[in-house]
C-alpha cells in the first residue's frame, strides 16, 4: 500500500477524486456500526456508536486508513423495551450491510474492518451474514481479493477484565463501558452509575426482558474509572492497529 | 410543550431516563437523512449529510427540539457510477426509515422531520412511503397524534435561486451547494469548481448516466461564496424553525 | 426498422410467431399503465388509464410500434381513501413492470416506453426503478441495447396550461384531464365538475389526504371542452411520435 | 341486493360517488385474469384475456354485476419460452391479486369472482392464496361477509369436451379455446391451426417444455367451428350466471 | 451408474467422503415431503410423512438410490383449522425445497425425485416452483444435466382405486390412505374410521373448510385392509422404482 | 399438568383428537433442529440430527412431553463447502421455526423448548429470532402464556469437558460429540478419526473456511468412549428433563 497524501479520515469528506486515490492504493476501510440503546441512568444512548467510531478514528489518524461513515442503529434485545431504545429489525442491518460493502468493493476498497460497538448476537449475525455474502461473490482476475472482518471492539476489551480487577460478569454499562464513555466523552455522564448484577434466563426468549433487568446495567459501574477507560481504549486500539496491519499485508 | 432541561441537540446522547423525559413532554424530533455521492472534484462525498445535519443541529438550538442519530447512506442515481458512491437500495432506505420512525413512535416522539440533505426521487420516495406506514398505524386512545414531515432542505433553498442570481438549472454540486458547504465546512472545499450544465435524457432510464454528466456537477459551483451559503443556510434554518413550530402546536 | 406487415396493434392480438416477426424488426413498444383512482362526480375512475392507453394506440397508428397490454392498477396516495380506487402497492407495481421488462426484453423488444396515465410521485419512481434494473442487465453481443423511456403523458399535456389558459394549478381531475377524457370517451363525463384547488399540506404525510381535498379535484372542470381535449391529446400525441422515433433510430 | 341504475359494466368505469352507490347495494364483482402467452400459429397471445373478459361482460350484461379492470398478464410454464409469452412471476401475480382484493373489499365489495382465462396450476394457486388471505381477514360486525371465489372459465368449457366429440385430451389452443375465439374475435384467427396431442413428461420438470411441445398445440384445432365456440360460450356464461346468484343471496 | 459399496439408504448416515462418492457415480436421490395433519379420527397426524417416507425407503433399498432427510412439515388446506395440523406457509415450503435443491445439486447429486406424501395442491406447486428454479439453472460444461421429478405417491395410488373397488372419490384419510398406513404403522391406527364423503364449495374459498368437513375425512376408511393397503404400496413403489430407472440412464 | 394417558411421543404420531387432549392438558413440546454437515470422515452428516433427536425423544419417556416433527436442515458455516454438506438459508431456517412455532401455539402448545442439535452462531440466532416473534404476540385473556426456549444440547454437553478431561477446544466432531454418536448409534461411527485442532481466523469472513478446517474436525475423536458419550447423554437428558419441569409450572 503506497502512502496516502489526503488528510481525511472519513471516507465520505473525500472528493470522488480523492476517493478513487484511496481505492487505487489499496487503502483498509473501517466501517463502524453503533446502535441507539439504553445504558443506565448514567450512560448515554450512543454508547455503542460513541466506542467504536472513536476506536475507528483513533485507527485511521496510527494507520492511514479510512472510516466509512457509520450505521449508528442497530438490534437490541435484553434492552429492546427501555426508554430511548431504537431497535431496527435484523433484516434491516443486513440489508445496509450488504449494500454499503456491495458499494464499497465496487469503488475497489476490499479490504474492511466492520467494527461494531454493540455485541448483540443477533446484531454481530447480521453483519456476519452481510460480510459472507460480499466474500463469496467471485472475483475477477487481477483484482485484489475482497478481504473483510467482523467484530466487536468488546471482543477485545472484555481481555482486560481480569488485568483491570473487574467481575468476570461484567458487560452492558457496566465497569468497562462506563470507564471507556469517561475517557472518550466524559461530558455524557450522566450519573454515578450502579452495579447490578441481573439474573437473565439462560435459555428462555422472552418479551420483556426488562423485568429481569430492570436497571438496564449488568456490571458496577462505580469501578469505572478514566483512566481505566483510556487503558481499554489504547488496548483496542494497539489490537484494531494489528488487523489493519494484517489486511494491509 | 414544555420547556426542556437538557443540554444535549442530540437524541442518542441522553440518557434513558432523560429520553422518555423529552417523550413526555412532546419534544419535536428531526431525523437527518444524507448520502455518500460525488459532488464534482471540489465537494466531499458527505455534502449531502453535512448540510442536513448542520440545518438540524442549528434548528435544535434554537427550537429546543432533539436531533436523532442520523442516517448517512442514501439512493443515488446519476451519481451512482463515480467513484466514491455509496448508494444503498430503495429497499434498504426503506426499511431504516420505517425502523427509526416505528421506534421512535413507540418512545412517545411522534411529532418528526425526515430532513434530507439528498433530494433524489426515488430517495424522497422511499422515505415518504415510511413515514405513510408509521401515519397509517391507528392511534391509541388519549396519545398524540402521530405527524410526520419528509422533505429536503433543497426544497428551500431553491426557492432563493433567483434572489441570489444563481442559474434556474443550477442543482447537483453547483452554486447553491457549494455556497452551503463553504459556509458550513470550507476545509472541506477541495478546489475552485467549474460550471457544467449537463443535458440528461429527460425520459430514458439509463444505465450509465455519467455519460451525460462527467463532470458531476449541476450548475456553476464558481458564483458560490461563503456569503451566500450563509444567507442559505439560514434561510434553510428559519423555514425549518417554522416548521417545528408547527408540530410543537 | 422495417416496415411491419400485421394490423394489429395490441401486442398480444398477434400469434407467437408475429410476435416474432415484430421483435426481430426491432419494433418499439409501448407499456401503458394506468389506475384505478377517484377523479370527481365527474369523471370515471379508469381517467388514467384510458388517456394512456388512447395515447399509445393512437401513436401505434402512426408507427407502426406495438402496444403492450396495460397495466391498469397504479399506486394512489391523494385519493386512496375515496370510495372506488383500487391502490396497489409499491413493492407490486414495481414486480409487474420489472417482470413485464424483464419478458419484453427476452422476446427481443429491447425499445420500450412505459407510458402511464397517473403521474404519483412514487407510482412514476416503482416505474423507473423496474427500468432501472432492465437496462443494467449486461448485454450480450451482437444484440440490440435495451433502451426504456418511462414518462407520464401528463409530462407533455402539462406544457399546454398557458396556451390553453387554464390555472398554473390545474391538476387532478381539472381543465385538462376533464377536456382530454370529453374529447376520447366523452360518453364517460358523468357530471359538470367544480372548480376546487385544494390546499394541500407541503410536506406533511397524512393518513387521510382527503380531509384536505374533499371534492377530489385540483383544478377548474369547468373550464374543459372537447376542443381543448382534442388540442392536448393531439399534442401529447406528436411528442410521444418523437420519442418512437427516437428509439427506432 | 337492490337494482343498479348505472349503465356501465366496468367497475373503473364508474365514478367515485357510482362505485360507492354499488358497493353500498351489494354488487357482485368479476375480477377478470388472463395471460400473454403463445396460443399456435393459429391463435392470438391474448386468448386467455380475451376469453375471460368476454365472459365476464357477458354475465355482467345479464346478472347487473360488475366487472374490475382485469389482470392481463399471468404465469406460463408450458409455454414460457415462445416467442410472445410474457409470464410474469408467482409471487407478481399474487400480490396484484392480494391488494386488488384488499381493497374491493376495503370499497365494500366483498362478493367477488376471480374468473381466470388462464388455468395453469400455478397461476391458479397464486389467485387462490390471495383469496384466502381476504377471506381470513377478520369480518367487522354488521359488515357482509367477505366471499370470494376463483375459478378458470375452462372448468366449465371442458365439461363439454364430450358432447361436442372434442378429445378428451383437447387443451391448450385446441378446439375449444379455437371455437371460442371464432365466436368472440373471428378477426384474430391467423391460420387454420393444425392437430397436435404433445405427450409432456408426466413428473419431470423441465427447464425447455417446447422440445416436448414444439407446435405449441395441445388438442385439434381442426374441429374448430364458430357455432361450437358460442355453445360453449353461452355454457360458461349460464354457469358463471349461477354462482353470480348465489353470491348475491 | 457404478454400483454403491455403502449400507446407508439415508443420505445423511453418509459422512462426507461417502457423500462424495455416491455423487460422483450419479446416485439418485429421493426426496421425501411430508405434512402434519388431521387424518380424521383414526389415523396420525404424520400419515402423509410416513407413506412417502416408506416409500421412498423401499425404492432406495431396491434401487441403490438414497433417501435425502425429509421435509416433515407442508401447506395444509381443507385441513388447516384442525387440531393438531401444523400448516407452515407458501413461501417456506418454497424457500427449503429450493435451498435443499439448491444444495443437492451443489453436491453434484443432479437427478431428484421429490416425493411427496402430501398431495394439496398449492403444497405442490410450491415444490413445483422450486424444483424448475433449479432446472433452469444453466449447466456448466461436463456436468451431467440437473433432472428433478415432482410427484405425490397418490399420483399412482389412486390409479388403483377401481381395482380395489374403492370409491372413485375416495381421498383424505380415506380406504387408500387408510389401507396404506395399516400395512405400513398397524399400530398407529387409532380406531375404526367412519365413512365421510364431504361435499366441499367447488370453487370459493373459505377461511373455515372444516365446517364442510367436519370428520376430516374423504372416503370410507372402514374398506379399508392391511391387503390392500400392502397392494397399493408395492404398486407404488413399483411406479417410483421406473422412475428412478428412468433417472439413472 | 395432567397425566397423559397416550402411548406416543411423537407429536405427529397422535390423531388430531388425541393432539387436541394432549395440548388441553398443557403439553409441552420440543422441537428438534438438526443439521446435515459434513463431521469428519467418521461421523454421519446426521450427527447434529440424531443427538438433538435422541435426547428429545429420552426426555419424552421421562417427562411425557410430545416431541414435534424434526427440522432436519440447518446453516452451516465452517462446514458449508464440504461434499455432503446441505446448508440451507438462514431466512429459510427463521421461516420454518417461526410457521411451527405460530402453528404450535395456535394448537394451544404454548411451553416449547427448541433444542438444535448443531450449534452455529447465524443458527441458533435464526431460532432465537423465530422464538421472539412467537413471544411477542400479544395473548389473549385466560389463556396461558407462550413460553419458549430455545438452546443447544452442546450447551450442557460442553459443562463436561473437564470432568472427561477432554480437551478445552473440543468441538465440531470432537471427542464429545464421537463419544455421544458411540453411545446413541454405533454403527454409523465410520472410522477411527484423527485429531485436529484448526486455527480458524478470528475475525475474518472468508470464502473457504474448510482451507483452514481440511479435516472437518475440530478435537480429538480418539479419546471418545461410548461410555463417555452414555455419561454427556445422560447429562444432557438430566438438565433438559430440569427446563421441561420449569415450563410445566
Amino acid at each position: 500500500m503506497k502512502t496516502a497524501k489526503r488528510n481525511a479520515i472519513w471516507l465520505d469528506e473525500l472528493s470522488t477524486c480523492e476517493a478513487k486515490e484511496a481505492a487505487d492504493i489499496g487503502t483498509v476501510v473501517i466501517f463502524p456500526v453503533g446502535s441507539v440503546e439504553e445504558h443506565g441512568r448514567h450512560l448515554p444512548l450512543c454508547t455503542d456508536s460513541l466506542q467504536a467510531e472513536y476506536i475507528a478514528v483513533e485507527v485511521a489518524n496510527k494507520t492511514r486508513c479510512l472510516v466509512a461513515p457509520p450505521l449508528r442503529h442497530g438490534i437490541c434485545n435484553a434492552g429492546h423495551n427501555f426508554p430511548g431504545t431504537i431497535s431496527i429489525g435484523f433484516d434491516t442491518v443486513f440489508a445496509v450491510a450488504r449494500d454499503v460493502l456491495s458499494e464499497l468493493t465496487r469503488n475497489g476498497f476490499c479490504r474492511i474492518i466492520v467494527l461494531s460497538g454493540h455485541a448483540g448476537s443477533s446484531h454481530i449475525t447480521a453483519l456476519k451474514l452481510a460480510a459472507q455474502e460480499a466474500v463469496k461473490r467471485k472475483q475477477d482476475a487481477g483484482k485484489r481479493k475482497t478481504r473483510i472482518m467482523v467484530l466487536s471492539d468488546y471482543d477485545f476489551a472484555y481481555e482486560l477484565k481480569d488485568k483491570l480487577s473487574f467481575d468476570k460478569n461484567d458487560g452492558h454499562a457496566g465497569a468497562i463501558e462506563t470507564s471507556r464513555v469517561m475517557a472518550i466523552r466524559p461530558d455524557l455522564i450522566k450519573a454515578k452509575g450502579e452495579a447490578s448484577f441481573p439474573s437473565m434466563p439462560r435459555f428462555e426468549i422472552v418479551a420483556d426482558p426488562e423485568r429481569y433487568f430492570p436497571s438496564g446495567v449488568n456490571g458496577d459501574p462505580t469501578q469505572a474509572t478514566h483512566t481505566k477507560g483510556k487503558e481499554i481504549n489504547e488496548y483496542v486500539i494497539e489490537q484494531l492497529t494489528k488487523l489493519v496491519d494484517e489486511l494491509k499485508g
